[in-house]
């Protein structure tokens, strides 16, 4: 293989600085979901899989497995109930035991059967009390893990022309996560996530990033929109979006996954990996204009996938897709977008995503102690035989 | 209210035959799904509603009472393995003492975790010998129950590219379904269903009508294509596949239902009455043009309606659908499409559709002897009281 | 026919007051576009119609035909330059002689080889003043026709990833605007429209409701956000876009059309004609709440229907649609919303739909004095044969 | 830079001949649009390019440059009547001398007012006959410029609900084309491209690659389809049509280009360059498996970027992605598909899609004798100045 330097002398602009490049890969961090470890599937089948997690317990161990092949994925997203366990400070223990942290803390306000007409949205205040408590206890399980992401994908809406009114359900909306923001601490964050439908098929309540936005204006500088890259209407233009709510200081985190027709929960980069690199593109140009505190999650659903194995291969995507946009040459780009040169511009883009990072990553998975193919190693190693043995 | 002949004259086109219109109302037959009475709902939550039938016996039970209001619904397609019953004839004698005909039979080739990369298109041929057999098996059904027609929908594809190669699953695909032709009676026909997309997320083996119709060309005159709603693009003109699959003498049956979004499952009309309503516009040519053989089926999932209630409404939306689109005046239609005549061709259909067909459904329903009044004369029997107390 | 008193019997619900339906109906105001009257078509071709409108004199003449069948569309909007003229006030005067009131003017940003990169967000600061320049040129036009609206369509965006900054555009978008909404006088508004592709193929600078809304919070009270029916993705929920407006007091107007697949600026109404009852559902719902301050406006391009004939078409669609919202029984909507019954509410929106409300109309038009047949009254007028003779 | 014997060891798999893929790229063809070269844009504008081919002269002069400094692109598709000469025998002798071939013949059904109605479909036989006329017309050319690929796009639809009948316009279209069918020579071939909207609006005669399938099954073997990548609905599979093409021996060619919305006419790949490679997958899987037989040819709008260079970097997008796809381990992955082995399957296609194909593609330019930066060649070259000077 090519000598780093021999690498860095074709393949690095002379405006990017490698080392501060390498820097900002270290320190990258993926967060990924508890429940990206557990069995899964579509309305028609959940496929079982030998040795997907069957405990929260399990779940921490493989998101600790995760990270120790990746180097970048330090800590994992809970759901709640899903991960409800009766002993914060034992899973708490649990965690650090297996190396990993505790991030963001999801509520859940779809499955229970109150919820069907709505959560914090529903017709019916008793129940909008309901899921407005529901939250206040994630919260409760944040101060006890010293989380301070709140994470909400609300599933509301209405199957029916008529089922209820728009703008009613609207207000109730943001008069329910008033009482929730109250009730958080001041160093908490709530992130809104959009969706544009499903489970909902007629109308989603916070079906868009404008109404995501709009919501968390009202709500203050502590509520934050979340983009979950499945989220959007077909040829959506998502690194725009992203650019917006960087402007708006209202870019909160990410899910991230990849779809070609709906909310298909898939390997992130795995559809439109030009996508990823245009929306990473965003976001390194966003960091360069300044300090940008994003939560980088990742939430998919690996139906036919090892579970654990497709959790290394999503890291990595995103890990070569931050690299890529690492090395845009940013002033050159300026300068061709001010001349109006749109085939330079196009052409400064493509030369960093087509550059092939695999010598810079090994550079920084050698800085980090790690072995440079995190994929074979993870295959190779004993894990995957562990977890066909590991009880219920 | 306007007395028939009344209404007859300010709506019925002279060169309308309103007996005859009549007549075909009154035959007008629509199946049921025994699915489409018990629990159901989406990969994030089923709503489990008080009521909803337990078993076969109870679907059955439901699918008659729909029948009894609406008088055009006489008939229930089934399920396998989820209808499946050890004794047959038993069954079958229980449909007809509840007053219901047992319809198409659908084989399930999605729940088995044997079919995680595929079933009758599965690279491993003893998977694909699985799922013949298990077509092979409801052929034996088929010949238990009278029933005549085969309702394929293949759940096969992939998830990721490169997963499987494209040109081996579709011969692979061909190959098995010739084993299951060579299996069934001649009187027996193959319905095979494309859909979009779902369960799987990168491609779906048949995944329009295009594939379908190649395929039952090749499989001969035994084999057509089912349109089902819910099963294409976004914006697909629907009406025109169905009149192309009419000029190939391959248009086998429908599944009716409506979507906004992907396969929404939603009640059919739902969301674009006129789409319904220019649907039928072209089955009422086409059975204008000659006799047409089309098993009328409806696929739906009530998830927050009650059973029942929504799939009486459904079939009163199919059965106002045709009925407006018999009151379409075709012989001026035709005259103003020679003259160019845009507007004025427009203006026809709309006619028909704008009509309140009221007034003709109340002299069908006359005719056939139940109420005029479907929807609110089952809300006001007893069943929707007696469903609550059955057993499971 | 039916007595109209007969006719509210059947069809009117007991909660709704008739007189006050007619006297909303007679109330209705919709502007045609003075673009709609001329020659029109796609990338490919432009079909000539013989007889269509050659300048602004034609084409406002041709407005005032299509309120004379109509009664219901008093003005036209122009589009500058293209309805550009040396006398303003003799055009002025023009119109008030045929009959037609001039409306909402909308500036071109799209037609200038200076735009290729972009008008208002243009890197150059010198085509940026441009492009202020010449919206401050259709203010003075306002001026001169005593118009409070200008009507904003932003066509800018780019074709390729990297062509310009995201963020670097919204906040030139601002500025500019800014600058124009400095110059615009008290009573004026200003109406932003969004359009999610077209004439850009990558990203638009305004793409969706969200970006305008959020522009038009920054602009102030005087700016809101307007509704082009074709400028959405596909299966947005436009109706529940039109609710939020509302609800953030910004729904400024409306650009009526339909379409099928992407801006096809096809006739209000053909495609889906009960989405755009879903909206004026939406639109009376809201006037029964307080006052509405909205411009009703067709923007279509009618390439292979007669112009006017078309226009009046489309009037026509948009006023039965009204006609049937303002049926919807709310009281008994409200209850069953709170009661969770989602087939009755369903059914009450329904109901409205079907009704046939062709005797309301021809009250409506009684009241008027105008023929209680437009589209017919038009077709055996004069009129078409008389466009045939006039000149260029 | 790497050596090429160093670069083949890191990156060309063991089962992959480097040698034989050096002489797939050498032999590699595509073919450029004449009507490319000249003026375009969108139904808003065209923006006018100094420098723009004014005439067939000056536009193939263009495709020659084309070629000069890519080395593969040796022809030019011709579009009739924009293309039109008095004397074929000059053309062809100036194609010669500056260095390019005739290649597809692409008959005009658009652009003519008796067509609005429709051209092979119109309800109208004169009209029919016209544009039959119009086709043998097309192949008389071909018969003078030894051509033997007549292309149709058929731009035939309706724009209304009624406005002609589905059936018998699928009928006229067989019609039509078995009379030009007939008059073609034996060694000629029909290429029929589909196309899921525009012009038309509501519905496209051969809207998708079933209807065109169809079609050229009925046609015999020497009518088979064409490709466009913009033509499909949102999130189509392509690579599945191509693959479904390819198996039932009906794949004629392509017309390359990129969109994110509906027909952009983008530079091929600049939008998901990773669908191209997945498209160009299956092209060289059929290719190993025996021999193709298509035409590759580029059909694109380069409304904002500069004609020519758009031209060439559209080219070198297309034989970056062939020489990618020409890299994937097709026994391993025949072998991953075989066990099921989703990921490495999925990280065999990505492995050579990541691939930096830089060294293999100067290899192959230094073997055709050209520059190994075609792009900056060309920017560098007198060519883009000397365009600037020539006459109109």
């Amino acid at each position: 293989m090519l000598s780093f330097s021999d690498w860095c002398q074709s393949n690095v602009p002379e405006q990017v600085d490698v080392e501060q490049v390498i820097q900002r890969l270290i320190q990258q961090r993926i967060e990924t979901p508890s429940w990206g470890y557990g069995d899964s599937g579509t309305r028609f089948h959940v496929f079982t899989q030998q040795g997907a997690a069957k405990n929260v317990y399990q779940r921490l161990e493989d998101a600790a497995q995760v990270h120790k092949v990746t180097g970048i994925a330090p800590s994992a997203a809970l759901h709640i109930p899903w991960d409800y366990v009766e002993d914060w400070p034992a899973l708490h223990r649990h965690a650090q035991e297996v190396g990993i942290e505790l991030g963001a803390i999801n509520p859940n306000l779809f499955q229970d059967d109150a919820y069907k007409l709505g959560s914090l949205t529903n017709p019916d205040a008793a129940v909008r009390q309901k899921a407005v408590g529901h939250m206040k206890e994630c919260v409760d399980i944040m101060r006890e893990l010293d989380s301070d992401l709140l994470s909400l994908w609300l599933p509301d809406g209405t199957n029916y022309p008529g089922q209820d009114d728009f703008r009613s359900r609207k207000r109730r909306l943001e008069e329910s996560l008033e009482e929730v923001m109250d009730y958080m601490d001041p160093h908490m964050t709530l992130l809104i996530e959009y969706k544009f439908f499903e489970p909902a098929f007629y109308h989603t309540d916070l079906a868009d990033w404008g109404s995501a936005v709009l919501l968390a204006h009202k709500l203050g500088p502590r509520a934050k929109a979340l983009v979950d890259l499945g989220h959007h209407p077909l040829a959506a233009n998502i690194e725009q979006i992203v650019a917006f709510l960087i402007d708006e200081d209202k870019l909160g985190g990410f899910h991230f996954n990849n779809r070609k027709y709906a909310d298909d929960d898939l390997t992130v980069g795995s559809i439109n990996p030009y996508e990823l690199f245009l929306i990473y593109n965003e976001l390194a140009a966003g960091e360069a204009d300044g300090d940008l505190d994003i939560a980088y999650m990742i939430d998919q659903s690996h139906n036919i996938k090892p579970k654990v194995e497709a959790m290394v291969q999503s890291v990595l995507n995103i890990q070569e897709t931050y690299a890529k946009a690492l090395l845009v040459d940013r002033k050159t780009l300026r300068e061709s977008q001010r001349q109006g040169d749109v085939v330079a511009c196009e052409e400064l883009l493509l030369k960093a995503y087509r550059t092939d990072v695999t010598p810079l990553l090994h550079r920084v998975r050698e800085a980090m102690g790690i072995d440079p193919d995190p994929l074979q190693a993870y295959r190779k190693s004993e894990y995957p035989k562990y977890v066909l043995t590991r009880g219920t």
